[in-house]
């Protein structure tokens, strides 16, 4: 549908409009049930459209978000094109787990075909999702408005979160009055041949593609991927579904400052690209979600980052009156969230590299330091965010992964290619992952992944 | 690993070598096990070297089809991103089924946890692939020989197509020597309560992501996606395997036309991007694997493509000798691979678009002509792969669609939601997708995917 030049009119300053189109024809080109067309009522609530995934690119708000998520996923492949990466698209289907401590989806033709009757039909929310996830989810929304009520910035975004945080105590109450003790009907393995599944053995959906991607930058040098992950986790988070995209990275001949760097580098670009390539959209995001947007944006772009070990964290945080926390700190422990928030929103104001954590805390593949206790990773936090690059130094040396396996206690089986990659031709290698779906949060002001996925998958979910 | 330029020499103009690297030091990195290190033989056959699908990528083949293949990847971006379509992550795991006709793996949580004693030891690729399997692979990998043998290009491909062709023979006769009749232990259904799993229903892997993809065109206007596919076909083919990588379009205010035009000038983009970008590959698969690759390429950036009728192929078809087509053909028959080689290695001598196929042989969202036979489809078929691209476009009347989902006999719960694209605003809207994985074949003069996939999915296999 062209409009031609001559149908557009400048309107003189004083309008409110700025440009007038004058119609010269009127085409009728379709109706709308208007009853019960979700979007007759003026401006829905952002959690009231994920009702309507189909439907909502048609408001402002969810067109915006698309145009600067697909401007981010355009910005990725120019980032790593430019810089000589190949990307490779890693194996969805997957006999490897990557990770050793992520629930995982399983792929089957085992369980035959289902009929339009076995569909279940009008189970409502309430009766997929548990008591335990819904007090999960109250007590991270109840941390969300906590955030928020610190913050000045998001006035919009506080009333979502608190109008979020009464809509899930409802529903917790509800369940409760409803629970029921259902039989459970999963399947036993041991009835189960997985001889005669597709693929003859157990398969899953792909929690991480780092691994394949490292038997091809021992290849071919420096490599990237973009593509889908997957993990079954029943918790519902404004920061985590079931299936969201991510970037990964596996440099070749490189260490972990080397992946320090990279990251750096490739978050930045994308910062700095969503300000030069979108200026309409972040006109839009600041008058609507996050008036600091665009000021964070720039700042992140032109400002160092710190960092700092693991150790040198744990110092930080210790320094802070022990209320402030929930969980106490010592070395070992994982960082929370909370943790996170107070070294980038309070203490740096800024992202900020947090490095060489305990061995415990991170999977077996990441690369020992010589002191025996840490290993050679790191995370990129961000103010409001939290982690959104986790990255590591591979472990090149094959006796070190192999003693590693045995310590975490994994099925050495699945991991005998893995460990050809160090039988033959090892070199020192690193990478990392950014997880797509935060990083759009960031350039939005958004709080919720829900509201920036096309069509979010999570526990109970997944209507389309 | 950076090689300062003052150790590079060009060579004198004799020399079989033009450029020597002079080393001042040499350090040593790592050790290969040589006896177990699979490419210490000589220039293993691509055959031999899909067992090992995390180290062929250091062989110089299979690093020059990953680096065509990212070269594609980034052409189709830019295409797209050029001419104002937005990038869309359509989900992965989904409830509707978008074809109606294809086989699909169900995504799980009810199968339990599998422990390492649960994973078969050892199995063969004899024990999981049937007779039925193998002799089907057999048929169609016969047809391949064939059609090297009349094709005068490709000596080394005819030498792989009868090597692999005498290897499944020998396959067919151990698996008939060795079949047992093992009980099948596949679940029934109605033993299972889909709301006890992770989505309180059955769900699915993605098919195609074009319904997904539409309810955003139907938002934002022009939109593609670029993500996997998957099927669940036990066949064994040189063009097919389960997890395939494919580009998705659509276009809203759009018809048949508008889709043609857009997949050509797509198609176009891409053989032109190749030759521009990577030449040096190009050398390279032209000496090893097709010495007519470069020509054939420059050839169909700039020839014009028929655009013919099913009807007008078929009449095509008919004057050709009867003994020349295992399929009869008349007017309502799906074309065979035999019939689209025919039109365009044949007959046209170039890619050719066929439209307006019957509409019983098409899915049931595309859109009926004024005829009330045919529908408003389209296929590119080149030379050599056959069909790359398959479009339309697509129902846009509520009240055809919805007939349309009765005659196909489909469970309309799962398409409420695309009938609310029709009921709320539709527009004339059309679209296509690209088998991604052929046209790395087209562009490199390969005959197999499973050599341009990184790590291939089909029957019994996924070992990593």
């Amino acid at each position: 549908m062209y409009i031609s030049p001559g149908c557009l009119e400048k309107l003189s300053a004083n309008e409110k409009q700025i440009i007038q189109l004058k119609a010269e024809k009127i085409l009728h080109v379709g109706t709308v049930e208007q009853d019960k067309y979700p979007l007759s009522r003026k401006r829905l609530p952002l959690d009231s459209l994920r009702e309507y995934p189909h439907i909502r690119p048609r408001t402002t708000m969810v067109s915006s978000i698309t145009r600067i998520r697909s401007t981010l996923d355009f910005a990725t492949h120019t980032f790593f094109q430019k810089y000589g990466f190949r990307h490779v698209q890693v194996p969805i289907i997957t006999a490897t787990d990557t990770e050793g401590f992520s629930e995982k989806f399983q792929v089957t033709t085992l369980l035959g075909k289902t009929s339009k009757e076995e569909e279940p039909v009008g189970v409502s929310d309430a009766d997929v999702v548990s008591l335990e996830t819904v007090k999960a989810a109250i007590k991270e929304k109840s941390g969300v408005v906590e955030q928020f009520k610190r913050s000045d910035s998001n006035r919009e975004s506080l009333i979502v979160a608190v109008q979020d945080l009464q809509k899930t105590n409802e529903l917790a109450r509800q369940i409760e009055a409803r629970e029921k003790s259902k039989p459970a009907t999963s399947v036993k393995p041991d009835s189960l041949n997985f001889n005669d599944d597709f693929f003859g053995r157990p398969s899953y959906l792909t929690v991480s593609g780092r691994f394949h991607l490292e038997s091809y930058a021992c290849g071919i040098g420096n490599v990237y991927s973009f593509g889908p992950r997957f993990q079954a986790d029943k918790t519902v988070s404004s920061k985590h579904v079931a299936e969201m995209w991510t970037v990964e990275v596996e440099m070749a001949f490189s260490q972990l400052g080397d992946a320090m760097k990279c990251a750096e580098d490739y978050f930045k670009f994308l910062c700095k690209w969503i300000l030069d390539n979108c200026p309409e959209e972040m006109k839009f995001v600041s008058k609507r979600i996050d008036k600091t947007i665009t000021h964070r944006l720039e700042y992140m772009t032109t400002s160092s980052y710190d960092k700092i070990s693991y150790r040198e964290a744990v110092e930080i945080l210790r320094k802070v009156p022990d209320k402030a926390f929930e969980t106490q700190l010592q070395w070992g422990v994982p960082l929370t969230a909370e943790h996170l928030s107070y070294l980038a929103d309070d203490h740096y104001k800024r992202p900020v590299i947090i490095y060489d954590y305990p061995k415990a805390v991170k999977p077996f593949y990441v690369r020992l330091n010589e002191d025996g206790q840490t290993v050679a990773a790191f995370e990129l936090v961000v103010p409001k965010i939290g982690t959104v690059i986790t990255g590591n130094q591979n472990e090149e040396r094959f006796n070190v992964l192999n003693t590693r396996i045995t310590e975490f206690d994994l099925s050495r089986d699945q991991y005998e290619w893995y460990l050809d990659l160090r039988r033959h031709g090892t070199v020192k290698h690193s990478g990392f992952s950014l997880r797509f779906d935060l990083m759009v949060l960031l350039t939005t002001g958004l709080i919720d992944v829900r509201d920036v996925i096309p069509f979010p998958r999570s526990h109970g979910k997944a209507n389309s």
